[in-house]
Order: structure tokens, then sequence, then C-alpha cells
């Protein structure tokens, strides 16, 4: 099956979910706490913006690869090929994660 | 039956649902993750948009026959002659789908 | 009892809806799928239009004679004479149908 | 009881319904669909209007002695004297009743 | 207990509501209708009103002991001394009765 | 434990209830109805109110000290040291008490 | 497991919620209206700030390291490392703790 892209509309975002591990790299089974990273995800593609009433586009609060923290409610989820996606509003993302 | 046409009103999409194969090309059975497309479509007739404070018409996010990602709730269902569409305003669709 | 007139207020648009015909032309039985032409109608009558800040009326969308496509919600039905209508507000009518 | 009066606020309009004939000028029982009338109208008294963002009184859209037709929802019910009347915003009024 | 003064804030209207008589001026018991005058009040004080986006004060519709048409819900009960009274906004207040 | 301050942000007003009386300076025991002062309060401290859209402050309408009417639904509950107090905006306080 | 950080986007304020003693210093249990403190916590990073109209970021009302007290509802629960956060917009947060 061919790949396929999707150029999300307006101000919304693409974004794949980070599976969480339920081992750690040692191969220790994590604590439940641990895996409630389901709420993170990558940014897979991101829309060109809203426009403000002047016409000209507001920018977007994140780019493509941005590792991001998503609200636990929210997002209009997709399929592409065989994998599942969610589409949020650039507004409702929380935050934009960082190695310290 | 004369086929008709709908011309859709103010920001108005009309959409006909892809509906999913339930078998590959081969004719393998595909798992019901693969048949998860039901959310797209292609635009069939678009309005001319709404207008801004000043009269002027909103340019449109989608035209005829883009391939589209449709939300999971909402839209308006019709039907015309035996074919069913779905109606949405413009800004309620998620995306529009290229291949790569 | 005398025929009477609505003239709709605002952007208000009284419409009749259209009964689906239950047989074809030809006499035979139509499948459900066909009748659900419900949302259909005509436009009767229509109102000025609303104004806008500065007091200029809006144009409205439809005009009389107008074959129009309904939402599946809304709407107010009133009665004259014997005859039941359906008032929406402009904005609120999906598109114009019209023959190819 | 002496009889009194209503000045209603703002944009309000004072109405008093119309009860709906059971039985026809030659003494005919009606059917149930004739006596839909119960959501028609007389308006008794309008208030001034609102004011817009400058100060000034936006226009009624009915006057007194209107003849009009109700929406089947909302309205405040009030009782003067021994008469029963209901009060809507002038813009939730459907529209004007005339003969032909 | 020493009599106490509500000076409400912004638009807000402090009402004393007009208990029905169950009785007429002749003593003959009245019928439920008659008693339904439970909405009417009498405005005890007023606020200053809200203020326009220019910082003016917007005027108020009702004044001191302007008799009343109140809405059949909303509004905030209080206690004042051993008095019940209710504070309605002034866009709230569905008009002024007067003697014809 | 150390005593603690509460300082409110944009238009928040700290109110501590006033607890009623269950009886009267006499000693006699109150009725109900005049128990129900649960809803006056004085205010403990206030924030600096909102801006406008030109960024100016825009006044509060209570002042620390005012003993005021609180409504029957709506603030936040919270707690410094071991005394309860409730936040509400400013444009909620129903009004300011006087003696007259 | 590598430290993260959270970069809160908009307006939003990333607090780390105070856990209540329940024991005082002199190792007495508490009651537990001293125990209702869990609405308080300790700003870990901000977001840039919301724009207005004309683009220029509106300032944020907390500050790093800020003690600030929490509305009962809402937010947003999320997990970095293994500690618990909450995200709340700046204009939800009810006010900044000082000691006296």
């Amino acid at each position: 099956m061919a790949a396929r892209r999707l150029v999300p509309l307006l101000d919304r975002v693409l974004v794949q979910r980070i599976e969480p591990p339920t081992k750690s790299i040692g191969g220790v089974l994590l604590p439940e706490s641990t895996q409630s990273k389901l709420n993170e995800g990558v940014v897979i593609s991101v829309g060109p913006g809203r426009r403000d009433k002047e016409g000209s586009l507001l920018p977007m609060g994140v780019k493509v690869d941005d590792k991001v923290m998503l609200p636990q409610y929210g997002g209009n989820e997709v399929t592409l090929g065989d994998e599942d996606y969610v589409l949020f509003r650039d507004e409702d993302i929380l935050g934009v994660l960082a190695d310290k």
C-alpha cells in the first residue's frame, strides 16, 4: 500500500502518539506511572495556520518533529495506511518537550 | 431519474465518502484497521465561501476533486438521486490527502 | 378559509417540504433510500435579511421558488391554512438544487 | 380590578396568543391540524428597541396590532389582570401574517 | 436589628416581589390565575450601570419605585433583615407596569 | 503555623463569609430565615483588576473591608492557615452592604 | 531516565502541586481541614503568553517559583519522568501566595 500524506488545513497539527515503553532499557518492568506517556507525540505535519481579520497567517506554535504534550481529551483520530494519528488544533497542544 | 446538482451555500462543501475496500487488490481480506478509511471522501462541489465584515469572500480551503479527511462527527447527510453525500463547513474538514 | 400570507422577519426563509414519491413514475414501489428527499423543499417567501453593524441589509442566499436542501434538525414548523411549512434562518439552508 | 399596562423594556414585544377556533363558522368541528394556530398572536405593545454601540435605537421588526407567528419554544408568560400574555424578544418573532 | 441597605453593583437591580392577594377587596377568594402576580415586584435600589468600552456608564432601564415584571427564572435571592429580595440584571427585567 | 497572605490575580476578590448568628443578642434562638446571611462576607484582599484592550486596568467594584453580598453559586473555596475563604470575580459580587 | 523539560505553549503554566503534610512539625496528626492545601502548587515553567490582536505578547500573571493557589477543577494532568504536574491557563490561576 503506497504511503500517503495528509496536509492539515488551517491551524491543525498531525501528531503520532508515542507508545510508552513497558520495560526499561535494562529490561525491568516499568510501574504504571512511568507508562503515562501516551499523551506525548511527535508532530508529523502542520497546517499553514489560521488567518487574522486582515488576512495574515497567524504563526503556528509547533513545527514538524517537535515532541509535544497532548491534552487528555479532544483531537480527531485518523488512520493513514496502517498507522494511527491524531489531529489537534495548534492552540490545544499543551507544550513542547525538550531534553534538559 | 434525472441527475441533479446541489450547489452548496456559504462555505459548505459537498463530499462523497470513500467506501473502504474490504479486500486487498490481491483478494486477501483486510483487517479492520485498514478499513477505517470511511472518514475519507472526495469533494463534489464547494460553496462560494463566507463573506468577511467588509463583504469580501473568504477563500475556501478545499476544491472539487480534492481527497479530504473528514471529522468523525458532524456534517449533514443528504441524498441526491440514489447516492449518499455529506455536507461539511469548510473549516471542519481536517486536511487534504495526497500521494507522497 | 381565506388564504393567508406569512412575511418572514430578518433572514428567515419560509419553506414547504417536498413530499417524497413512494412510487416511481412507472408505478414501481421505490426503495426507502430513494424516499429520503423529505429534506428538500421549495422556498415560498424570504425575509429582507439581517442588517450589518452599519445598518446595511446583508443579501439573502436563496430566493422564492428555489429548490433547497434542508438540514435534518432545526427550523420552526408552522401551519398556514391547512398547509405545513417550516421556517429556517438563511444561513442554515444547506444548498440550492438544480437540474444538471 | 383596574386594567393595567405593561411597557416592555429593550426589544421585547408583548403578544396575546390567538386561541384557535375549535369549530368552523358553519359549526362543523375542525380537525386538529386546523387548530395549530396557537403559535399566532397579536402584538399588544412593543419596547423601544435595543441600542447599538453608538447608542442609537435599533428599529423594531413589529408594531402594535401586527398579527405575528411565534416560535414553539421560549418567551416569558405573564398575566395582566386576568388575561395571559407572552413576551418575546423582537428577533425571536418568526414573521408577520397578512391576508393575501 | 438595625435596617441595612444593599447597594447593587454594576447593572443589578434589587427588587421586592409583590405577594399576590389571595382574596379580592370584597373578600371573595380569588381563582389561582389571578394569583399569578408573584412575578411582579417593586424596585428598591439600582446599581450605577455597566460601562461601555469607552468607560461611559450605560443608562439603566428602571428606577427606584418602578413596578416591574420579572422573568420566571433567574435572579439571585437575598435576605436583608427579615425581608426577602431578589437581584436581577437590568436587561433581564421584562417591563415596567403602569396603571392605564 | 505562620499566617500567609493570598494576593488574588486579575479581577478576583478574596472574601471571608460571615457566619450567621444562631442566637439574637438577647439570647433568643433566631428562626432559620434570619440565618440566611451565609451569603454575606467581608472583602479580605482584591486583585489589581483586568486590563481592557488598550492595556489599562479596569477599576474594581469593591475594596478591602467592604461587606458584600455573594451569589448563591460559584466562587472558588480556598483554605489559608485554618480559615476558609472564597474567591469571586469582581463582576460576580452582587452588591455592597451598608448600615442605613 | 534523563530528566526532561516541558516548555508550555501560549499562556500555559506548568505547576507542581504541594502535597499537604499529614503531620505537624511536632508530630501531631493534623485534622483534615489543615490538609486542604492540595490546591496549592509551585510554578515550574511558564509559556510566553498569548498575543493580542496587534500581535504583542500579553504579560503573564505568574512567574517561575511562585507559590500559587489553583482552582478545584480544570487543568491538564501530565507526567514528566516520574513526577506529576498540572498545566493551567494563566488566567485560571487564582492568586499568588506570600508569607506575611
